[in-house]
């Protein structure tokens, strides 16, 4: 009778941990912990798959700061870009990359901070496989924000040496 | 044979179980999700109680932004203090409190913004039972950065009318 009920309590065990299991294979949005609200898809001309943004500070002439909050899915990437004041970016979960050009590719997980300087061509965007959540801050907006530029290339995307 | 090692399995299961239960029946840090390391306990006379501070963007000529991340422990606030250029705050966990001068005390929680004017008095730090993690950002620090003033008394930080 103990060994039954054992038996009965493990099967219930092992249904949860399946069901566990289950979730972190679901769509990969329901892995990453979310600070904030995705916002809307950013614009096809810019980025390559989804890249869902959401601004959290605007701009304005008194903090001349802009925040705000990328989900790049699996797969998804921006255009190679120019900042006049450079950008910050802050991972908070998932994985991703950054590359400034003619550099390496970096890799990107939760708690990285990238300093890309002022006027150098950059992209970022997430893994094939894990998508990347990252607040960005783009510093004295009075010298401009962005001016976008050509896709980045699969070869681009793959190249990691 | 095979009731046995169904035994031991569960004995294994159950184990595992009772220590992740432990952890989150510990200190109110391990519930919430820590982008960060915590860094270096605030000074006292700056902060009451235990507020860890990690700097993420250092101050230089190129951003002129400071960025760093405060985990609040319960309870555990800053002084009075201003900043010369405004400050912004990003909560990420937990649930604390903002006050401007003259102004009602707010409630932050995950996911909320706070923008502290330049040159305004304010604190922030915990609820009494939940701690609060939060990113700082310092913009135009040509101007400064922090004057700390005197402490927040009993009143200012249970009042909320």
């Amino acid at each position: 009778m103990k060994t039954l009920s054992l038996i009965a309590f493990t099967s219930m065990v092992l249904l949860s941990i399946s069901s566990s299991a289950q979730i972190t294979s679901k769509a990969d949005n329901n892995k990453l912990n979310f600070i904030f609200q995705k916002g809307e898809i950013g614009p096809a001309e810019n980025f390559t798959g989804k890249a869902w943004n959401i601004g959290l500070v605007e701009n304005d002439s008194v903090y001349n700061t802009v925040v705000g909050n990328v989900y790049f899915e699996p797969e998804a990437i921006s255009n190679w870009h120019i900042h006049p004041s450079g950008q910050i970016l802050i991972i908070t979960d998932g994985i991703g990359y950054h590359q400034i050009k003619g550099q390496p590719r970096q890799t990107l997980k939760k708690g990285d901070i990238v300093m890309c300087p002022p006027n150098v061509e950059h992209w970022h965007g997430a893994s094939p496989q894990t998508g990347m959540l990252q607040m960005y801050i783009l510093p004295k907006t009075e010298n401009g924000m962005v001016t976008w530029l050509q896709k980045v290339t699969v070869e681009e995307y793959s190249n990691h040496k």
